[in-house]
């Protein structure tokens, strides 16, 4: 048995993927089923690697496939070559499916002579001929690789002749003269189709093997991560007839609606035709349930087939079937593709009817693709003109008129129209016209780009650093990609890919579905890691709240200094020139910030809320220093002393604000070592909204988080500053408010001196992004816009580090904080926040890494959810739960 | 013995500093020699923190010092308070000289009685007088904390009113009304000195223990790093008396000259004097070989205590001496102060004289401090006006006239000029004005900006960051501080403190002298670790050879592009539009970097030289946009065709370029990446011109060094590319070309990864700048500018870790580096480049990090040499070497 190389259908089973392909297996295992299977063999995969390694199948694979053609002799009844000839099929099956991708050759054995046999065996010439002009036409462009394009031609050729329009009505005459066009073509170019049935099946096996490299079975493998070396089974079946007349037909049946998941058969089929008719869509197949009426017995097999496959297999299938002179044939059945919508109905609807256990459910989910459910997405069904891609910043697709300027796009959407904000790049000046405009299109910058942060906070779709495009702000156009995008022009921006479409594409709207929370709920029962999310307003507090968050990992305070009436007070602060009038800005903010706390607090009741204190730089508040010269030079034109004054503080500040590399800059805890009045001001803010809510009755939880600590004496010194102002409003609202306090870790150096925080520190926030772009030296900006994509065309990094998790060097980093902060204080809190917390295979990694939480963007909630059950019971059950 | 708290001389030694100070210390160890020292005794450092503990001497310490005093009494022969009254001294001594900082009080015991019996006893009413005047002013200011102007000026009436212009000119009569005049001014502000000797002893310790406290000795010990708890002992001594007429005198001698380090004591005393008078400056002491016509016999005994005291301490001893009536009294010793120069010499004269071993002598100098004999530096003795403190970013002090503009700069500088080029900061269109300028200063950017790099790769001084100062371009001025400097103002800067002073200060050249060359030849026998020299040029590779250096540790590769005549070939390179035309540009840069190479390499010999590849961003040698635009203005203007495409093709690439965090930017090995043809360029210059060096007899040792890795395959895809290069040029010369292969390893990836790393690397070079900037995640250039200071301020950081490497962080780095590398390839060489390599505190982390060398700027080899001399002997003999 070592080295046999070829097996009947009984030989295997579904198990045996490997060894006899996808296709193969389920043959065998259907075949054993009782369904009805036509008589064939597979030669295996292992016989592929060896073609593959010697270029030619060995003596003693072809006399295993002559043994194996001898027993279809015998069960048929039939003979390779005889008068009542023996016809097989020569199909591709590898153990992953790559539909359509590697090749086929159907009605195999015939020649001049036995297709005279053929033709008296059924009493039917023009069946014969139609075979036989099948065989011709594949083998040729199959086998002997010659172009499809001429052989489509004789037969457009022959039906314009004939007067007909599809190749069902050419007659026997008109096909023997086909034949016969066929091979004087073949002959003028010096091929021709063996006469000997075994040579051509020698041939055909062969052809097949080969297709395993062919350029597009090559794409589809790098696409679809299908490892190179596994090889392509060949299954050899007997011929069944599809094209016998019209009482025959050939067909595809889901056993559930792929686009919905509703439980019905879905599919469809084509009279007198054979597998690849269906394909090529010459001609419009019918509806299944047209079966019904046309083959009643054949239907009802189907059906009863259908039902048998799903229950055994516990999964949609995708069968091929064929129906002869009213008698029903499978040829193939796999594990159907679907839409996510559609899975997550089937998942749950399979759990409901026994099918299958919830957590089988919860692990049939793929959970990136349950965020395409969340945002408002292109419809799949309609055809769009793509003209250029950018960087993913802000899921969702959104269309409107294209505008250039943030201010008009301000008053335009505020009067309710649908507007598309195009800049090369925004700052805090824009913020207005992002927040009146339904989506974001810049030209520069990364994903974390001000754009990208602010269209994600406010929920906005977005793409960023579209470099294929150009834009004219003169002329008030977008150039590039060969088209011309002027102002008022209709856009679609769809942000979950990228990419950017002319016109009005259409979108369908989203919402959480019913079966999916559902699964989600099972989903709780199994995951470890806490699910928590990013939010920083009253609105994301809720939509987390909704979509299942744990708490809120990741409370960010900038955003709330960005609103229209926050930023002039936001700027007064930072260019006060003494303290007190700083503390006089800044007291106003309190106010607001406040506010935004008590709320965002309330909404979430007793679920924790980690708020970070002020992280970026301040520069970041402040307009461009070109614009501030712009303001200037109107203002002294004006005779505006007092804006002049203002403004010329404003530029003077932003000169001094200037950084070389902000990311590496005065921000985070920094800003608090040099103005400890801000976090004073956040910390009171803090306190006064949680002390309200406590004697309101509510079990308000706190933590205060200190970002960009790289110190041990910066932790101390943000705690002692806390601590007072903590003991001061404890004192002022005599009632007692807890808290928490803790870091972020993200920069290298924190996770190294992780012990000494964790002293000071309650709880640890590992910020990946950051780490990501400090342990490579890379910023995400300037990465992702320049070098990132040649890494990845020339496999020098097979992910990008900022979307999936760098285990190795990132990874190391948060392994050595665990240890170290837990070794120091066993109860410390562990959580990671950031884009890396919503992408599944990040949220695995972060429960091997034995993390408390993950917190992501609210949206991404359900996704983390589902990871982090998938992850858990992986855990549990080792990788092959299927 | 537990509880004794007062010492005689006889009962310590010199290794009882801690506890009796070191002034107490030196006289017991000089009392025990012999020398003639006044009897005394010490109260300790213990009484001292017993008193600022409890406030108050302790009854016990009290009787101890009573009991010492009958002792001096009976030893004297004197009592106090009696008819010939015993007077003391009360001085302060901590156990690390802080020389004036604590206060002393001299003749104490005097009172209205005692004055007569001190008048009678040595029949000189006018000395007895004298003392008293002194003990009262020094008791009222010391012990009763009055203001001692009033005191001054009633001295200064007394010798208008008496017509004589020093105080040794007041008769008896006028010192009595003086010493009436202390006493009715003190009666009016409600005190007095008390009568009672013993009384005033126990007021007069108590204040010296309570000048430990006072405000300049905490500032002198924060300076100097002296620890807050030692306390200071206190010196009860028998008075001998300096005022007791013309016979007498007092001063201070060195036993070796303190400025030069020439064997010959040096010193000054003043006839008729006691120590405060030497100190105040009213009169001018003579210069100590005077005395020998004016006091052989105390000269002698002068002579004889000095070659004593420095044979018994073989240290340059800095002594106070007493004659009374033509009698010698030593009062004091210590090792004396000395200019860094004096203290080179007198290490390896010692050495020359038997006194101490050659690793002594090595012991001995300060490595920091031998950096500044190599640089021209300001004449220490000239009086000059600092005006601002910028960042000293290229050492050396240089004078010249002041011009705002690089192209001035130039054509000034290269008629001859002396020229201190003044720029907001630099871009590579100064190039030629920073090489014509004899120095550099910027009002911004740090320690690595543009500026600071070129200035010390042309060995020129520079100050960068210097933000107190604003220039107005239009004016053609330099102002703040309360200065305007105009164009063609003299200006002098100190690149090696970063002072910046008004007119031309003096300055003296530097060479490295002899005896020092000799000392860093005992180094070298001493040192484990290797020094290399970080050099760019064949200038720099020379002098990286004189000054000692093992190899070249560093050649960067960017500077050699940054000539005049490169810098256009580069430019034409980068903005190249298609491969070929990149290639053609690189082919004529391959010609001058052979060259290049073939002189760097062949200067050095046999020694290693490692290059390191194209690392900055290429925006580096662009210009600035704003100088691309108006350069295209003007090309407009002029109707400039050709130069108008030009400057278009530069400005789309600067902006094309143009990043948001240029240090995490498109660098290093990224830029091999996406242009391999460039390092393919590099690499054949450097086998080509190493080749030629073989065929010459040369035993050229080449490394090459590729920048910014982080991960695996960026080092496999670059040895790859220099393989195959190495193949062709190897074939092409039919020479063997023999090289090492390594990386740096300067972004916390690397280091985790370094294992891996090591597979394919011969060699680490640990970039310790980069890995600062990276593990605390903050860019140089922003945070020296920004926040460091506040950071030293609040004492957050105890020094700059650009300055001195971050053990505990980068440290932690490096010993991951070191510990992955070598695991995987035992004999992998690990050297450091960089700044830190000539730091001395960095080097002994780096010898104990076990690396193999370090590699600084030739100008810091030899202070690297004596650290990590040092470093090897403080391992093999512990901490206490000396």
């Amino acid at each position: 048995m070592e080295s046999q190389c070829t097996f009947l259908f009984s030989e295997g089973s579904i198990d045996d993927r490997m060894l006899l392909g996808n296709k193969g297996a389920g043959l065998a295992e259907m075949s054993q089923l009782g369904l009805p299977v036509p008589p064939g063999f597979i030669v295996s995969t292992d016989a592929c690697k060896v073609y593959q390694r010697e270029g030619r199948l060995p003596e003693a694979v072809w006399q295993e496939v002559r043994e194996r053609v001898r027993y279809l002799e015998v069960v048929t009844g039939r003979r390779f070559g005889g008068p009542d000839p023996l016809l097989v099929s020569v199909r591709s099956g590898a153990a992953i499916s790559m539909p359509g991708m590697m090749d086929t050759v159907l009605n195999l054995g015939l020649n001049r002579k036995t297709v005279e046999g053929l033709a008296q065996a059924t009493s039917d010439r023009r069946f014969a001929f139609d075979c036989h002009r099948r065989f011709i036409q594949m083998f040729a462009t199959v086998v002997l690789q010659e172009e499809g394009d001429a052989f489509e031609a004789m037969i457009a050729q022959s039906m314009a002749a004939h007067g007909v329009s599809q190749d069902t009505e050419l007659d026997e005459a008109a096909l023997a003269s086909l034949i016969e066009a066929f091979e004087a073509h073949l002959g003028e170019r010096g091929r021709r189709v063996p006469d000997q049935p075994e040579e051509q099946l020698l041939l055909a096996i062969e052809a097949v093997f080969r297709s395993w490299d062919n350029p597009r079975a090559h794409a589809y493998r790098e696409i679809h991560q299908v490892p190179e070396d596994l090889g392509t089974a060949v299954v050899v079946q007997s011929m069944v007839f599809g094209n016998r007349g019209q009482g025959s037909a050939t067909g595809v049946l889901f056993t559930r609606n792929p686009n919905t998941g509703e439980k019905a058969v879905y599919g469809e089929y084509l009279q007198g035709a054979q597998g690849e008719d269906v394909v090529s869509g010459v001609r419009t197949p019918r509806p299944i349930s047209q079966m019904q009426e046309d083959f009643p017995t054949a239907y009802r097999d189907l059906v009863r087939s259908a039902a048998i496959l799903e229950n055994h297999f516990r999964a949609m299938q995708e069968m091929e079937f064929t129906v002869e002179q009213g008698e029903f044939h499978i040829l193939q059945t796999r594990n159907g593709k679907h839409s996510v919508l559609a899975g997550v109905r089937m998942a749950y609807d399979m759990v409901q009817e026994g099918l299958i256990a919830k957590r089988e459910a919860v692990m049939r989910i793929d959970p990136e693709s349950v965020s395409h459910l969340l945002h408002p997405r292109l419809d799949p069904g309609a055809s769009v003109t793509v003209v250029a891609l950018g960087l993913p910043a802000s899921p969702g697709a959104v269309s409107g008129a294209v505008v250039f300027n943030a201010e008009e796009a301000e008053e335009r959407g505020r009067a309710g129209e649908a507007i598309i904000l195009v800049r090369p790049e925004t700052n805090p000046d824009d913020i207005r016209g992002i927040y009146y405009a339904r989506g974001v299109l810049t030209t520069r910058g990364g994903t974390t780009s001000h754009a990208a942060v602010v269209a994600r906070g406010l929920g906005k779709p977005a793409i960023t650093g579209c470099e294929a495009l150009r834009i004219d702000l003169e002329a008030e156009a977008l150039v590039g990609a060969g088209v011309t995008v002027r102002k008022n022009d209709r856009m679609t921006i769809d942000g979950s890919t990228g990419r950017v479409i002319l016109g009005e594409a259409p979108t369908i709207a989203s919402s959480l579905p019913d079966a999916l929370g559902s699964i989600l709920d099972w989903a709780d029962d199994y995951k470890r890691l806490g699910v928590k999310a990013n939010a920083d307003t009253p609105t994301d507090a809720q939509q987390a709240l909704d979509l299942g968050a744990d708490g809120i990992g990741l409370c960010r305070t900038e955003h709330m200094f960005m609103g229209p009436e926050r930023l002039p007070v936001m700027r007064r602060m930072i260019i006060a020139e003494t303290e007190a009038e700083r503390k006089e800005h800044l007291a106003q903010l309190e106010e607001m910030q406040e506010e935004d706390f008590y709320r965002i607090v309330g909404i979430m009741h007793d679920r924790t809320v980690t708020i970070r204190l002020l992280d970026p730089p301040m520069h970041e508040f402040l307009p461009k220093v070109p614009d501030i010269e712009r303001s200037l030079a109107q203002a002294r034109e004006a005779g505006d002393d007092e804006s002049m004054q203002e403004l010329t503080r404003t530029l003077h500040r932003a000169e001094a604000l200037r950084e070389f590399n902000p990311m590496l800059g005065l921000r985070g805890v920094r800003l608090a070592v040099l103005y400890p009045e801000i976090y004073e001001m956040q910390a009171r803010a803090i306190f006064r909204a949680t002390g309200r809510l406590i004697r309101e009755g509510i079990n308000a939880r706190v933590q205060i988080m200190i970002p960009l600590v790289g110190m041990v004496s910066e932790l101390d010194a943000m705690e002692q500053l806390i601590r007072s102002v903590h003991q001061a409003v404890e004192a002022e609202l005599a009632t007692a408010i807890p808290y928490q306090f803790g870091t972020m870790i993200e920069i290298p150096r924190a996770a190294v001196i992780a012990g000494a925080l964790a002293e000071r520190s309650e709880f640890f926030s590992f910020g990946t992004n950051d780490l990501t772009q400090t342990i490579y030296g890379f910023s995400r900006d300037d990465a992702e816009g320049k070098f990132l994509s040649a890494y990845q065309e020339q496999t020098l990094l097979t992910a990008n580090p900022f979307m999936r998790v760098d285990e190795e060097g990132v990874g190391a980093l948060i392994h050595m904080g665990v240890e170290r902060g837990r070794k120091v204080r066993p109860a410390i809190e562990l959580g990671v926040c950031g884009e890396h917390a919503g992408d599944p295979a990040s949220v695995h990694f972060f429960h091997r890494a034995d993390l408390d939480y993950v917190s992501c963007s609210p949206f991404r909630v359900p996704v983390a959810r589902l990871a982090a059950a998938q992850a858990a019971l992986q855990d549990r059950h080792g990788s092959s739960i299927e």
